[in-house]
């Protein structure tokens, strides 16, 4: 057996291309005292990992050239020499785009197939879910009767905040960039109203017609001229969630935009930024809510799911351009 | 006696000329019951006025076309025909830019001219006392060791901020327009540190100086290119309060500037704009502390005093321009 990994071959500039990618093989490690292998069943695509390409300082190191990407997996323990994992366990953690990882134990968690199909472990029961609970509820702090907007609405977090907002009583409107994404998020996700960004030609306007009462909290995923539009129509005392700015990732060079401080001040208006990691300590508690309502079905998921490690490249560039509904996944192996 | 009003004549394009401005004559006014009759001692001269001569919808309606410019004044009250007020009170309001104006008591403050100067009710221990108060320590919520950014810093909101600041036991940079307001918040108010803007070429470079240990709190008045540089300072979990914008206020056309927005995911950093009116029922904790530091002398105040209502356009254009250090009054009559 041996071990198929993709590595940073080297830094894109603007959007990426396969070929910063790079598909090794290498031979299988073998577990030592306190450490375990662990299969890679599923691995997760998300937009964070384009920032890891950079060679640029920011809240955690970039991938370095030649090393493995980063990123969340599902997977199953082949051999363990650690005393918390057995052969045969389905565990999550940050191993990487490979289909094998060596690991110590730590960050790594045990998931129950019994509880839920283990690949939303990287999605509504994992980062995603987290991200869009704490974003959204922490950050937000959205009442009932309030309007919340979500950019990225149709994406692995946008998807679960949207319902979340409507759990919450809130007039929920989405934003996403196909007809297909729109259609998803009315009428399977029940979103209040949605509309694609890329057909039509004044934000600002649509905003207006959708959110007739202004906007209380807006969920940010996207950045760029949306959100510029989106500061328009704010409301007094409103909130602004910063999660993502995928629109502005793959820009050969940064665009200024609109200035919007002094429309913060006129509304008494917040705006933050979040890491879901600074919840860290919180995530039983997410977790233990986000499975409540997906198993109640007040929450639903759409996956996403490419085959095989060496489609993992195209899979992720095909996120960054929003070619997904829901999350993103690489189906790598199956479970034995 | 006559009455002497500023009306506003016309809408200033860009900066405000002083024939955007008019001084017209009218006879007094005779307080009915339940009214009284105010002499303008003093008018403050504040950048939010420069807001209420557009034309535009704000958290506020603007000033219409031939009416008396709004603005706080310290007066005495020469006829009262209302319970609560006599003549010979000295009395803080929102009475505008005119040698008399009558009241109905509402909105009107008694002052005691024992406790402190009365000209303090429009600094210290008044509207920027407290905007200083509650913007620093409830939107920037300052802790002892951290830095703190103050732009317009030898203004009147600006040079309580920073002593405020010093107070609670941060390090505090001030950034002002001209080598003698930097002098003054270093030698006579105390700021760890301060630079000139306008004979500085390199702003990010001047606060990684100043500000080794990078930046937690910024207390903004200024807004533009300044603002754009502490953003690329600013610390995780980073606090920015946006006060004013007064570098935007008289721009012909809004200018666009970088996008910061993933600044703030990246440092966990909330942007929050506020208005001192939002925190009216706590006004009355803003000033017992702001007296106590005052008569402490915890806390300097400098005023710039214009002569005569008829200077006080000219004296407004100055301030607009930064020609004045600490609080700009007009004085515009002696007590009585």
């Amino acid at each position: 057996m041996m071990n198929q990994k993709i590595l940073l071959a080297q830094r894109p500039e603007g959007f990426p291309k396969t070929s910063d990618f790079k598909l090794v093989t290498s031979s299988l490690p073998t577990p030592a005292v306190g450490e375990l292998l662990v299969r890679t069943l599923y691995l997760s695509l998300d937009p964070y990992m384009r920032g890891r390409m950079n060679d640029a300082k920011s809240y955690a190191p970039p991938v370095k050239l030649g090393e493995v990407m980063v990123g969340g997996v599902v997977g199953q323990v082949t051999a363990s020499q650690h005393p918390t994992f057995q052969a045969g366990d389905f565990v999550e953690g940050f191993l990487g785009w490979q289909t094998y990882a060596l690991s110590d134990g730590k960050g790594i968690r045990k998931l129950d197939p019994n509880l839920a199909p283990i690949s939303t472990a990287l999605s509504v029961l994992g980062m995603s879910g987290l991200t869009a609970y704490f974003g959204l509820l922490d950050i937000g702090q959205p009442q009932a009767g309030e309007t919340v907007v979500v950019s990225g609405a149709a994406g692995a977090v946008g998807s679960l905040v949207g319902q979340i907002a409507r759990i919450k009583g809130c007039r929920v409107v989405g934003v996403a960039g196909t007809d297909d994404k729109v259609d998803y998020l009315v009428r399977e996700l029940g979103f209040d109203a949605a509309f694609n960004y890329k057909t039509t030609a004044d934000y600002s306007q649509k905003l207006k017609e959708l959110c007739s009462d202004g906007i209380d909290v807006y969920f940010d995923n996207v950045g760029g001229p949306l959100t510029d539009a989106v500061f328009k129509r704010i409301n007094v005392r409103a909130r602004v969630c910063i999660c993502g700015q995928i629109s502005q990732y793959n820009l050969a060079r940064p665009e200024p935009g609109p200035r919007f401080l002094w429309k913060l001040i006129e509304q008494r208006a917040r705006v933050e930024g979040f890491l879901v990691f600074q919840f860290a300590e919180r995530y039983p508690e997410g977790l233990r809510q986000m499975a409540e309502w997906y198993r109640a079905g007040k929450i639903k998921i759409r996956e996403e799911i490419a085959e095989g490690i060496e489609n993992a490249p195209s899979a992720f560039i095909g996120m960054l351009q929003g070619k997904n509904t829901g999350k993103q996944l690489v189906k790598v192996a199956t479970a034995a």
